[in-house]
């Protein structure tokens, strides 16, 4: 049997599965990022993501100050939606000895400036030889113990808010997007969030993320989403990947206060867009015609 | 210009120069891992290692599981290098859909035996899919701030001492040796070391990374080195990779207590080598008829 008949999520179960993982370990894989107790205030979170040509960019198309930009920001992301802080990279980077150097030092400084402005410190690295051009950042940061926010704590009744505007990340945004670490650090210091995740496989795969870990359904309002500029039409927005926005869930007393006492001081729109239910109530949509569909991880599901 | 044509070190040093760390990072790229102030106690240490197909093994040749157990194996060796312990991975692999589950399941097992064995959790990962297997694992690690070793910490009069044999490692050493934590710890917490590193690209080569990083020169005895029984001639074996041996460097006062209080307890040998001597002495050896040998990174310097 092929790696390709089977899929890439059942080896990762199978693979988390096997491993034994000691009482440091708050949460292991199966979220944005890792949880792990370090000192008496703080969590560690650590994370990494890869980046692949021919997988997650093109060349040529993508410049390669962009393509070092997404690989940080990707995992910036990930901290964020733990309600963290990004402190401290590693790089490894496999690349072509036939390309330029020009093009490596594009790569770094995409790499860097997006290190800077989240004051990240790239701390080492390793660099190799690829045909394919290759990027794998790991990401190691903090969050104070009450502030961190996993996928698996929604409850029925919470309501379900979006950062910005979803879809049409394909036509550049989702190479030079800014993570929402300050968004998340606004909001996870002042409310109490029961559930979070960044989009980086479309809003409703990533809600599905939330509702399958959390063991609840939802309904989403299509009217009340809120739609990039660049975006096509509505199922593929909301079906597409890399928003990299925040999608999180409070309880409604929460969201309430949230909504009368902060959501005007902020410069990101946050916006509500749905409701947690029980889990036997599906994962639904209500249309534009306020008629019901049915969800599920990769959209619509057709009977 | 070409990347081939200015090489890694080049690029990789020009890489570090343009970053800017914070105070919190004691140790930035450079060392066998990054060394992270974190708690009153204990440094955190990172590192990262990369193996590709057709870099750092071949297929068919190295089985699944041994290049499995090497990629986790290399980063622990580095956390060792560093006097700490390791303990929590991320993995990414980028892999052919087109391989067997079976190859895929013996790869994870070589990885999660070799993290089982130095109590590692393994806490995350990403996979993808490539033409070339790659596999990059970073390792965050701990270490007590009295036993972490530089690789900068080398002075004139220390002597040089190496765990273990050299040499001969790629007969197959190379993808299922035993990375030295134990030794490691046994010797950082007893002892103070001046230096250590481990040696990854040969003998020659990483002592020279302890002269460089610690301006000093050093004088190597080729009768006290101890050639591995898988050992090329001796030339060979002092300049090709892959031992995973400690080599670290300590006082002489401190040489002389390790020696008489506590070499008899360790199953390993540890052999003294050489010693340090100013940078103007340069680098050298003495050889088999007792003649003086300059020495360089990459070997026996000919004039």
């Amino acid at each position: 049997m092929k790696l390709k008949d089977i899929g890439e999520i059942s080896l990762i179960k199978g693979f988390a599965k096997t491993m034994r993982l000691d009482s440091s370990v708050v949460k292991g894989s199966g979220d944005d990022a890792a949880v792990i107790k370090w000192t008496r205030d703080k969590y560690l979170l650590m994370t990494c993501d890869m980046v692949i040509e021919g997988v997650h960019f093109k060349l040529p198309g993508a410049s390669p100050f962009d393509i070092g930009w997404k690989a940080m920001a990707r995992n910036i992301s990930d901290i964020a939606a733990m309600g963290g802080l990004p402190r401290y990279a590693l790089v490894s980077v496999a690349i072509d000895a036939e390309k330029s150097v020009l093009f490596a030092r594009e790569l770094v400084k995409g790499m860097i400036a997006a290190a800077s402005r989240f004051k990240v410190n790239i701390v080492g690295g390793d660099m190799s030889r690829s045909k394919k051009l290759m990027i794998d950042i790991s990401l190691t940061g903090e969050v104070e113990k009450p502030n961190v926010v996993l996928r698996s704590g929604a409850k029925a009744g919470d309501l379900i808010l979006v950062t910005g505007a979803i879809g049409g990340s394909g036509k550049g945004r989702h190479l030079n997007f800014i993570p929402r670490v300050k968004e998340a650090r606004e909001i996870v210091t002042r409310f109490k969030l029961n559930s979070m995740i960044d989009i980086s496989d479309g809003l409703v795969m990533d809600l599905w993320r939330i509702l399958d870990q959390s063991r609840v359904g939802a309904t989403l309002y299509q009217n009340a989403i809120p739609l990039s500029k660049d975006a096509g039409p509505f199922k593929e927005a909301i079906s597409e990947g890399e928003d990299f926005e925040l999608l999180f869930t409070m309880s409604i007393g929460e969201a309430r206060r949230f909504f009368r006492t902060y959501l005007g001081k902020m410069k990101t729109p946050v916006t509500l867009i749905g409701e947690i239910t029980k889990k036997k109530d599906g994962y639904e949509l209500v249309n534009g015609e306020g008629k019901v569909e049915k969800l599920g991880p990769k959209g619509y599901v057709h009977f």
